[in-house]
């Protein structure tokens, strides 16, 4: 990781912590509902999405005090997606990046909950942001709920499970991933440009951008669990290839998967050059997302 | 029922069934989630919650084109909370309006995924309005984020499960019903407000009214539990009783309750008549809720 990556993420991380924490504080809930909240916020993770908000207004050089909130609440929406993921009715995971999943500690029910109330909260927080006009606010839980719903995250997860135990085509793995992990790291993106007010064109880089960026950031996920170890991943590796999942290298194999890798992050990358933003964090990013090993 | 309000009832659930079906229909998802969204959408019900936000419209003498697709929103949100409420997890019922409920037919994985899309589509939809400003727009969805989530209704089904097997007092009594059911029927009065443009004094007048018509409904819905048959009620009636849940009745006796709901129902109209809005479908919605037979 370069430098100026690792002090854009040393000095952002913690303030997202910190704000997910305060953000969760402040509302008047049960308790027990709270902390089931918190607890899968505060597990940890590469926050990804929300440095992602952050790094595009940096690169535009936009401030704004909202922007932190709104990086926030793509993490939100995140965390209730994985909590919802792990259940036993889904993927039934004891474990999330070391740590036991929030229905092992809160039980299947408040699980549900917490995940419940972190996506409606992401929206509220966003209606009542102070920095911002009602257009931008309005754009961006449009945007957001699109990514988030059935037409994004959500229709992702339910092509995932149907596609278990059929051999999927390179289309229609690129359909799961588009929709399941792809749509939610794009907003985190598109909701930068939507802050610093960018112009059609620079919404229309980051747009490509985005979509290129997140199917490397899976094809990467897919590379990692062949060549990653369980210690380096926190998670078991080698899953995939037991589960007989639909991966990048399993219809493309290792090699073809790596090519693809390289095309994806490529035309990321060209996108970017088109409005002079592939120099910056933008490039750091996509270069650490497709050279990571964990 | 009086006159008067079957001919609006008739008028309007026919609109809010056909809105429901279109909204889903309109979505770009795999087709197993739309359906699962549709089955639960379209499996019956008194519509309550967005023939309130239509009503007050009427009341207001305003009409808006926007109207009824905010009204729909409100039912999307409730029958996402009745999807996961049914759940195995949670209240495990098997049967809802005298139908298989939804993880029933689509399993518990489609049930949890269609309910979390009906609520991330629910803010879609409203920030997609094209007859109401991007502040009412933002008004609603924060009200909406309010009424659904952990201060309001995801957090009443919390204090409703930590509660269970427990003495409560009149008071955590109503705590648990003013957020699991009241936050979300007080939303769909408000809208209708909202989008009406109506005064702080309007407003008001409608919180109130709201608030007291809620536990008025939920007390009717607990005498009803008691002096109901299973056929009129199209759920099994006494369930309440045998489960020794906390209800009115079981704290204030039921002659208590019925004096309690008739005290609602008073301030109800009360609040109502400060604005001169208490001779019109509000009132007799207020009847009807606290003399139906289901």
């Amino acid at each position: 990781m370069s430098n100026v990556l690792q002090t854009f993420i040393q000095a952002n991380q913690p303030l997202v912590e910190h704000k997910l924490d305060i953000l969760i504080k402040e509302i008047k809930a049960p308790k027990e509902l709270k902390e089931a909240m918190s607890y899968s916020l505060q597990a940890g993770g590469k926050r990804i999405r929300p440095l992602y908000t952050l790094a595009v207004l940096e690169e535009l050089n936009i401030t704004n005090k909202d922007a932190i909130i709104v990086a926030s609440t793509v993490e939100m929406i995140h965390t209730y997606s994985l909590i919802h993921d792990d259940l036993p009715a889904m993927d039934n995971d004891d474990l999330r990046r070391g740590k036991p999943t929030n229905h092992i500690v809160f039980g299947e029910a408040l699980a549900i909950l917490a995940g419940d109330a972190l996506v409606t909260l992401a929206f509220g927080i966003i209606a009542r942001l102070q920095h911002l006009t009602a257009e931008q606010k309005v754009q961006l839980m449009d945007q957001l709920s699109f990514a988030a719903g059935a037409e994004g995250m959500v229709g992702g997860q339910v092509l995932d499970m149907l596609g278990e135990g059929k051999s999927l085509t390179l289309d229609q793995l690129e359909e799961v991933h588009v929709n399941k992990t792809g749509a939610l790291l794009s907003f985190s993106i598109l909701a930068g440009g939507i802050i610093a007010n960018a112009s059609e064109e620079v919404m229309d880089a980051l747009k490509k951008y985005a979509f290129h960026i997140g199917l490397a950031f899976q094809i990467q996920d897919d590379i990692l669990d062949i060549e990653g170890t369980s210690e380096q991943l926190g998670k078991t590796a080698g899953k995939d290839v037991l589960s007989e999942k639909n991966t990048y290298p399993s219809i493309l194999t290792l090699d073809g998967a790596r090519e693809q890798l390289q095309k994806q992050y490529n035309l990321a990358i060209v996108a970017l050059e088109k409005v002079s933003l592939h120099k910056g964090l933008l490039l750091e990013i996509a270069n650490y997302i497709t050279k990571r090993s964990n």
